[in-house]
């Protein structure tokens, strides 16, 4: 076969790269633990009918078929064909549906896999990424402090990343809505998906769009734009939108409420972390089933990235007729971060693999003295492999040296005599530290390498470490 | 929406037993990384092409189609339609062709990830499911004690797991090939099909198999599953093997190659880990692209389950005809090892969230105090939640008791006025085990809790602790 080519849209890393994708993946990890979210996961698959009750992300799903199914069946695509799940909240619904009985309430869920989304080959967006998502579902009710926590505690992870500084931008879907009914516009959806453009087109456009697409006036128009001019992080923001909204003669209870949780959402969290969660009535998040809070995040200084984790508050989205189970989730696009750290070289691993030490090899016939140093030294928790040939010292140590491996250790030997007589003596454990070259005694049973070169580590191109 | 149902072969885990998998797949991947291996992840699609080129499992395959593709687009299956990955092996091929230029050989990867077989639905087989792969590929050449290393490598990935001891059954495809061929059976692939179905049908059957699929007679067939009868763990086996091929007439260079192979394997193998690597000429593998040592492996008290980990050495795996990289891997079914010890209850998680203390509430006004203690004791590494109402305390410690939380937090509170008027003094920090019910003072700035309460552990169901 020829040399494979990568296809376009499915990110994979070469063994540098996938290091830093999974410190990643790791410290998300950490800090939901630490934070109390148990971890699940879902099956990759939903049947359509599940991935198409809501309507906007239908197009972008790939439905699958078995190689030797039945021509008729694999004609068919109907409710009961499976799809790839093209984000973790429509499945995280369904699994508290069907498992709601064995569940405790409110239940506090990390899900960290990727999903699948079936865009045209041509448009050059990822069609498989992952993505890392927190989510508070109660049974029933959920009390507002959960859309105060849970920005501060992917603000709290995304802080421990090798990135940026991130801003949260908050906006609240009762302001909006309560706003657009106010001045007449009764298709919300329509608006918030002409707003949720504004960033891309610019208002002249967006005007146009809530013309065309939403049924505004020209006058509806303005007022949605200045609404969606406001931000601040103190009461003040409640003022501006009041008295835009009297202008408008918009003002009503559900605006007044929506105003008072955005105000007590970003105060409470001002009070925790000063400066990162900023209310900015232009966030509009296009899902339909916000109700509530609604979360974008930016990186500092690299805001052409667009959100790179965004949510917010649902109370409809699962429901079994019953029984409803509101929440507050956000979701990380990994794959999108991981993919701009690493081609601006904003990171990079200090190796592309575990081994801290390359265990020399004096003869194949003594490998088994190598690997026996090998295993102690694993037994300390020392990554570590024995050189795949008894080549010349020399070439070994190149052979570490090619991967970045740090240390390269040489068994002690007995003594012995050589074909032609001559007596070579024994020698002791020695560990040479290819960088400085400096080669020294070494006790197998307690030598350990400095904790910096342990583990291959995640550092700030340029920057000694970030950790 | 009605409560929806699980779909059959897609296992999903409530959070105890999510936490059971987390365990075993962390603790695969430590062991992988401490023997030097470097994680990779690759796409969970391949062109169909590739998937096909092994033609064995091509009727598993699921094959992808945009919801939204034209109509021709959708009806088309062709080469390069995209496919869900059925194992690692052929990816990994495929990564290794593709990056071959920026690889350090020889490649050391490890690679966790779901698989998918597009099984039919009322065969009652997983559909998804985790495999975890080790392979070691050369540029070119790959040097034999490969062979001997990754069963290694996979028996210490597996005595770290809580599970009962395996043991490692090993074969070589040259001594299957070579004593196949000496008896006079040229279709060595229908052959080791059949063979490797003998545990299944037993030996009548078997020889049935051989006489209709391999063409073989009865006295082929008989020297066939008397050859599959041989086992051992040292030199014995190459004359028991040697004493059966002479008798058929069947000695050839490469059946002497393969049993120096084998017997070197199991002698290596006994000098490091006694009892776990054991020849067995049954041991056939039903795939075509192994060309030495072949593995199995079973629990010890389970061999019901079947092989839990399997794997061999290829040749011609991986080449782009101007390059070849041949290989040795091995590969656990995680999830199949997982659903056993989850069902017959062999292990279990200490608790079914990370949460090592609740912070209870004291009145929604002083919730912030609560945050407060939670971050002190986040920062030390405690995993903890704030309870999510300020009820009653009796009710705060029953929703940490529900969840297996082990202790909850007081947190001081400033004396304060009553609405009539009492005053209620200042209190300090208490911490509160609620499996004995002893309640302490605490000091904010220090306490954590013992460190087998920390995090859930996964034990074996009865037993104290299994780490």
């Amino acid at each position: 076969m020829a040399r494979p080519t990568p296809l376009s849209g499915f990110p994979e890393w070469l063994p540098a790269g996938r290091i830093v994708e999974q410190h990643v993946l790791d410290t998300l990890r950490r800090t939901f633990e630490l934070n109390g979210f148990a971890g699940i996961e879902t099956r990759a698959v939903e049947p359509l009918s599940e991935l198409l009750r809501k309507g906007e992300t239908s197009k972008e799903v790939y439905v699958l078929r078995r190689l030797q199914a039945e021509a008729d069946e694999a004609a068919a695509v109907d409710d009961s064909s499976l799809g790839l799940h093209f984000d973790l909240t429509v499945p995280f619904a369904r699994y508290v549906l069907e498992n709601a009985g064995q569940l405790s309430f409110p239940f506090r869920r990390y899900q960290i896999q990727k999903v699948w989304r079936g865009e045209r080959p041509q448009e050059g967006r990822f069609r498989e990424f992952y993505q890392a998502d927190i989510d508070v579902v109660g049974a029933g009710e959920l009390p507002f402090h959960v859309e105060v926590e849970l920005p501060l505690v992917m603000a709290e992870a995304l802080a421990a990343l090798p990135i940026p500084p991130v801003r949260i931008l908050v906006n609240n879907r009762k302001v909006a809505e309560g706003f657009y009914r106010g001045i007449g516009l009764e298709d919300v959806d329509a608006v918030l998906r002409s707003i949720d453009k504004l960033d891309k087109v610019g208002p002249g456009v967006a005007a146009d769009f809530l013309q065309q697409e939403a049924g505004a006036s020209a006058e509806q128009a303005r007022a949605c734009l200045a609404l969606a001019g406001i931000s601040g992080s103190d009461a003040r923001i409640a003022e501006a939108v009041t008295r835009l909204a009297r202008e408008f003669g918009a003002t009503s209870e559900l605006l007044e409420t929506g105003l008072a949780e955005l105000v007590a959402l970003v105060e409470a969290a001002a009070a925790v972390t000063p400066g990162v969660l900023v209310a900015d009535l232009r966030i509009a998040r296009g899902l339909d089933y916000y109700t509530g809070s609604v979360y974008e995040t930016v990186l500092v200084g690299h805001e052409s990235l667009g959100s790179i984790c965004s949510g917010g508050r649902y109370d409809e989205l699962a429901t079994d007729g019953a029984n409803t189970y509101p929440g507050v989730g956000l979701s990380i696009g990994v794959s999108r971060l991981v993919s701009r750290l690493l081609s601006v070289g904003l990171v990079r691993a200090t190796r592309s693999v575990p081994s801290a030490v390359v265990v020399a090899v004096t003869s194949e016939e003594s490998r088994t003295d190598s690997e026996r140093v090998a295993a102690a030294l694993r037994g300390r928790g020392v990554p570590v492999e024995v050189a795949p040939s008894a080549a010349k010292f020399g070439r070994q140590i190149r052979f570490a040296d090619r991967r970045g491996v740090p240390f390269v250790w040489f068994p002690a030997t007995a003594e012995r005599t050589q074909p032609d007589g001559t007596v070579v003596a024994a020698t002791g454990h020695e560990v040479k530290d290819i960088r400085t070259g400096e080669q020294v005694a070494a006790e197998l049973a307690t030598w350990v390498p400095p904790a910096s070169d342990l583990w291959p580590r995640v550092v700030s191109s340029g920057a000694d470490s970030v950790e």
